[in-house]
């Protein structure tokens, strides 16, 4: 972690990292697979017009031209058309694009995860990169989508977390009908721009946020205090419920915001205890977010900002009159696997794959050391073949140097020998038999 | 396989055949990690100047550039700037680039496989894709590169292929330093150019290909027939040696070349009889092969192209005067993908990972029946919960559609029972203890 990126905000993991990254990403693959999340990919370019649909991301956005044209001619300004290519910001956007197009192959409820890069030309800062991998999991209705949906996906989030290694999280769970129904229940109706000025809190704090509602959104002192209070409230049960109500604010939106958010801390608080916060100043920039949302921080690491969030939208994907309403998270990989690796929270106990190096005796000998390296990995062991016959010390020494813990000899009377060259032992092995320790059969992922 | 992509040359895949895609990428993974190559990924993207430095492939090259610059401003024409960013068309040159910046931190002889998508802008067609997934891998020396490696390469990568869901394969191999001395040795110095012109046989034919190198590389008649006598030597074991030097040519270069394929073919054919041919034939677009080149085709599947190419590049990395040879191959997973897929060389047996689905008798239920499911996952069972409390028939019916082969019920006495919905088999069964059928746990791989 002592080296720079040689092109600033673009990751590259040495292969010793790289399985960190392995494992946290098969650990996800795991997790999302036993709850019947089926795999997806999307092509990693949309159109510009797809993408600016929603949100105010357009800075964000790399666009794509061909060097030259068919014709050899310099190619066009990346600037305007929507019908040109970019590359995709986030997953959600492609995944209900993909939803809309193949909704006649999907069964619905339709569940997937979806595990891939994706690229925003930001200012690279800690914790934001240009590049970054995102692990996302989304439940598609045709037509209806159950609320229970908005339960479940945070059970699993919680699940997949905690078999991460990472310190203790805290996923903070609000809803957005709850609050766009107290500030109409007060008398703010522009709910989208309190919502803004709400997001800048832990930025600017409550004073400027209060300030800001009044000069810019026309709010009364009274109403600023009352946005302010609601955004105060924190719990880890549900009990932010009558802390609602003491507001003394009464809409309708409020009560179905309210409820759902009871019923998804009920049951999260009750499988994650102490993982689960209502937080009702959660707000969640993307604008098409219609009722519950999630943010997620590490404890101790709240400067790294969210490392996966998400939340449920009602109107991303439609085909005519036909509506696809989802929920779903987007866990930053790339964001996660860079604290591990910088606080060491894991860290793998070899660098290569391989647990035995077959030396040679004789040059001649690389043929009958392929037959006992593929004997081996016949039954899964990860074998390398000395590629010439240096001097035994030679081959040990290319073995210690990469971390490969076993090193094997075959003498001219065809008589194996395996040595662990760690302990210096030496024992005599029969290749269609022998195996390794478990704990050195494949690198192991250590944790802190 | 009736959808068309709703991108010309982006292809998507339904879940049902991502699980294909996937055992593909499993399998090979598995395959390279035990021959002990370890597993990096690289940047998406890399400078203009680093993409253009070898070859001839400027037309093909998406650049990138923000939709807006920092201050808003349209950004400017994609064309010229060597510093500009633009997405990768393979993974060598990026690889290449990754071993040198980070060599301090490598040891050599550095074994790596990489699988990960690359973009090329050319008109798509049959078989050739603008986006698409390489499976690479590659061995980098610092300083020599024992030329044992381009066999070992050669018998990785049959190993793997083998492995998947596909035809017969030949992996066709020539040697650039046997071509290029041959060419000097009667006396035609643009070797480069000739390998473009024998590069062209398959498409134009050996008549055209004469006239090509008499009237653009000033051959005679006698040259050109000479060079196409060479090319036409095909043979399964090492009986090309005897026929080139049936050719009456002496050149010190191509003995070099004669000597290296003969030890590659050698080896081959005795670890994959029927897989292996010494093809003179074979030439490679890119420039920075300098010994051994390969590649493969299906089949019966020619007209696909190679699904596998690759060589030996001696001077692609270096940092001053430090140089790191390297050989390796590269598979395209995606061409092999659409393949397997059309012709149905293998389908998944179902398209989600569940294996059971938890039903509710009530909607007040929903919290134990999650209890069963995480007990049946414990066991790694994919396990889905019903999200409402529907009628039963229709909790079966949504199970059936899906393809998920069993349904769970859970009595008011808290009695369990499993149902096979295909044979509609009912049993008693404890969420602790129960097991599906091997073959039901996880969607299978069957090939045709």
């Amino acid at each position: 972690m002592a080296r720079n990126a040689s092109l600033s905000g673009f990751h590259e993991w040495l292969p010793q990292e790289r399985l960190v990254e392995q494992h946290v990403l098969d650990t996800l693959r795991r997790t999302f697979e036993l709850h019947g999340f089926s795999s997806v990919e999307t092509r990693a370019v949309e159109t510009v017009g797809q993408l600016l649909r929603k949100g105010e991301i357009d800075k964000e956005v790399y666009a794509l031209s061909r060097l030259q044209d068919d014709d050899g001619n310099a190619a066009a300004s990346a600037k305007a058309d929507p019908s040109q290519l970019a590359l995709h910001f986030d997953l959600t956007v492609p995944f209900a694009r993909y939803v809309v197009e193949n909704a006649g192959y999907l069964s619905f409820p339709f569940r997937r995860y979806q595990i891939q890069k994706v690229w925003r030309g930001e200012r690279p800062q800690e914790g934001r990169a240009r590049e970054f991998t995102q692990a996302d999991i989304d439940v598609v209705a045709d037509g209806e989508l159950p609320f229970r949906y908005d339960v479940e996906l945070a059970l699993v989030i919680a699940e997949a977390l905690s078999a991460l290694p990472i310190p203790a999280f805290k996923l903070r769970i609000n809803n957005r009908k709850l609050a766009e129904g107290f500030y109409r229940g007060i008398g703010l109706e522009d709910t989208a721009g309190v919502l803004r000025s709400i997001d800048k809190l832990e930025k600017i704090g409550a004073d400027k946020v209060a300030e800001l509602l009044q000069t810019e959104l026309g709010a009364t002192a009274e109403q600023a205090a009352k946005a302010l209070a609601l955004a105060s409230i924190r719990t880890e049960d549900t009990s932010f419920v009558g802390q609602v109500r003491a507001l003394g604010v009464s809409n309708e939106l409020m009560e179905e915001g309210l409820n759902e958010l009871e019923q998804v801390i009920a049951a999260a608080v009750k499988s994650a205890p102490g993982s689960v916060v209502a937080d009702l100043s959660i707000a969640r920039g993307l604008d098409y977010y219609t009722g519950t949302v999630y943010e997620t921080v590490l404890v101790g690491h709240e400067q790294l900002g969210s490392i996966c969030s998400g939340g449920r939208y009602d109107a991303l994907a439609s085909k005519g009159s036909r509506k696809f309403p989802g929920v779903g998270l987007s866990i930053g990989v790339t964001r996660l696997v860079s604290r591990i690796l910088s606080q060491e929270f894991a860290t793998a106990s070899r660098s290569v794959p391989t647990a035995v190096l077959v030396t040679l005796a004789d040059d001649d000998s690389w043929t009958s050391a392929q037959e006992v390296a593929a004997a081996l990995r016949a039954r899964g062991i990860s074998t390398e073949v000395a590629a010439k016959a240096d001097k035994f010390g030679k081959q040990i020494k290319y073995a210690d140097k990469r971390g490969i813990p076993f090193v094997w000899f075959t003498d001219d009377d065809g008589a194996h020998q395996v040595k662990d060259i760690r302990s210096g032992e030496q024992l005599p092995a029969d290749p269609n038999s022998w195996m390794p320790p478990a704990e050195d059969l494949k690198p192991q992922i250590l944790t802190a």
